[in-house]
């Protein structure tokens, strides 16, 4: 963790930094390891190119940012005080030097930024967003730790759902049955809204899960994440209730195989672009390209969506500790829509699959 | 709807107002029922003092805006678009007049106020927060009906975790019962995490649910909400299990007479911070003053806690209109904690209770 803020610290001297303030809750977890939430109260870690870093949070969450991997100065506030008190004094403390004022611009409400400029009227702001997302798309040890067993966690949740398929029962109630078994077991945070849409509702790419009952000749598309220790699984996998047709089939068969053959084609210094080329060749080639209507994937770890986006048009290139998903998809209105998703980590020796669950054409009876 | 984007417009004309930018999503939803949650993609709301509002959103959420209550134009964007050339082309239509651009500086990012800037070298930013919250804080028939039936849902949930109470669960478990009963009929949304502390745990006020084992002697403490077409409730009930202690009852029935003494003073034209008075003396005068350690409540509708705050140096009165919680609480460490919460409507005839589980002392057996 404290390697993090040092890496912060290093870059704030080589781009003219005065200081970073960092807001977003995700990302002071990321750098710190210290868990909050505060909502509409303030939270904001300070790092500096020469100077000790510092934190502010409110003060019943002082404890337990103290206990975290930071390590660091800790001040905390009371709900009758005013933070940014505490904030002005601790970096008049710094005497930070001249230099641009690092903060995240696509969270950091307005507010907080004219807040920063009525310490600072000379203030002139700079986006830090690009460097935090370039540390966070290589994950270390303990982050791939937690990633393995969120995909763990993923394969399970696909597992409940799989077995919770019958005749009759609506999206909704067959979601209930998987968040419920996970919960009892104290999985109660997901990555995003768990999703399982049938039939003619597969092939919505914005589906909502509602009341659609089962029928037999559906597709069930199960696509979910667990959270463990902050980091998102996120997996899809769909399978046929009772029987299916040769068109089905086919769909089935194709996005299998762009699935397969974009996890095989992984390797260091590849273009991400090419990436997602080699998913959709498979789905041009079997008649289904117009059908494939996303990125075949997206970095994924504190966030569900993260960098790098696996988009045709990124020319930046696989590094090793990446994780990302490959989710090739083709969705025929009124036919059904599948989608075969996996999360995959870079590592030295190749791309390692962290979700498990079987991909072979399951017929659900 | 279209009168709640009338009393903006009005506004603005009294204001000096150039135009309003609005781009939180539940206030979006306010003032258009158009429910979109874009995440990191774009949506904005412009209103004028004379000319004609209009919406900017996904593609994808076009149709969905078009059917709203919303009922002006909506500009949708696709992925490869920019959103900022939509709207300044909207802009450029309307020829906004020289004067203030309302924003909600609490929420809109830095970078999305910025882009404004952009477009106006010379705009001098506002706030229309406290507007939109004082419109928010008076609720209509509509918002009325939604807050009545998650009222009554929040009561329904409560039984459902009573009944789940049994020796040895635990708090998790209990939670599991509640959200997956709610889920199987369809109410998935819950106003916020759904809490149910045991024993020692039910006196942390910012306690966390986990994996305690209820015991004999336990208070049980539910707090928990519904959400239903984007209204929350906010309810607490606390039981007691098998057998309870005097002191134990003492800070039930303490707890019990300062929630109904608060309800029973509700009238309009009471300074708010007053009602926090009268529960607060209760408690105060049994001996447990330092023990009620936060405000008597806060506002409810859109937001799990919005305007006004039930606290006790809030000089202004209640309006016909409000929806707000009464929930005193006493916390004794080792002890145990108490809280009993309701929702509650002041309507021209008087306080209306909007959720109903009983609250005399329930000892489970």
């Amino acid at each position: 963790m404290a390697d993090k803020i040092s890496e912060i610290e290093t870059w704030l001297q080589q781009h003219d930094g005065s200081f970073a303030y960092i807001a977003d809750p995700t990302n002071v977890f990321y750098l710190t390891h210290f868990k909050c939430d505060p909502h509409e109260r303030f939270l904001g870690l300070f790092v500096f190119p020469e100077a000790a870093p510092f934190l502010v949070c409110p003060e019943l969450e002082v404890g337990q940012a103290r206990d975290s991997a930071f390590g660091r100065e800790v001040i905390g506030y009371r709900d009758d005080q005013d933070p940014w008190s505490f904030v002005n004094k601790a970096l008049e403390a710094r005497k930070p030097s001249s230099g641009k004022i690092y903060i995240e611009p696509s969270t950091l409400p307005f507010r907080k930024a004219m807040a920063v400029k009525e310490l600072y009227p000379e203030a002139v702001f700079a986006s830090i967003e690009n460097f935090l997302a370039s540390l966070r798309k290589i994950k270390d040890a303990h982050e791939l730790a937690a990633m393995r067993k969120a995909g763990e966690l993923a394969d399970y949740a696909v597992k409940l759902g799989i077995e919770a398929i019958k005749k009759g029962r609506t999206e909704q109630a067959i979601i209930a049955e998987i968040e419920h078994e996970l919960a009892k077991q104290g999985y109660s945070e997901m990555a995003f809204e768990t999703m399982c849409l049938t039939g003619e509702n597969s092939a919505k790419p914005h589906g909502r899960p509602g009341s659609r009952q089962i029928k037999e000749g559906d597709f069930v598309l199960f696509d979910l994440g667990v959270v463990i220790d902050g980091y998102c699984s996120d997996i899809t996998r769909t399978v046929c209730y009772k029987y299916i047709s040769d068109e089905q089939r086919k769909i089935y068969e194709t996005t299998l195989a762009a699935n397969r053959e974009a996890i095989k084609a992984v390797h260091e210094g590849l273009r991400i672009g090419d990436l997602d080329g080699v998913a959709r060749k498979v789905i041009t080639d079997a008649g289904y390209g117009d059908y494939f209507t996303h990125r075949v994937g997206h970095g994924l770890g504190l966030g569900e969506h993260e960098e790098p986006s696996m988009s045709a048009d990124n020319d930046q290139t696989l590094e090793t500790g990446m994780v990302f998903t490959i989710e090739p998809g083709i969705y025929v209105p009124d036919v059904g829509g599948v989608r075969i998703e996996d999360d995959i980590y870079l590592g030295a020796d190749g791309p390692e699959t962290l979700t498990h669950y079987p991909k072979d054409l399951q017929i659900i009876s």
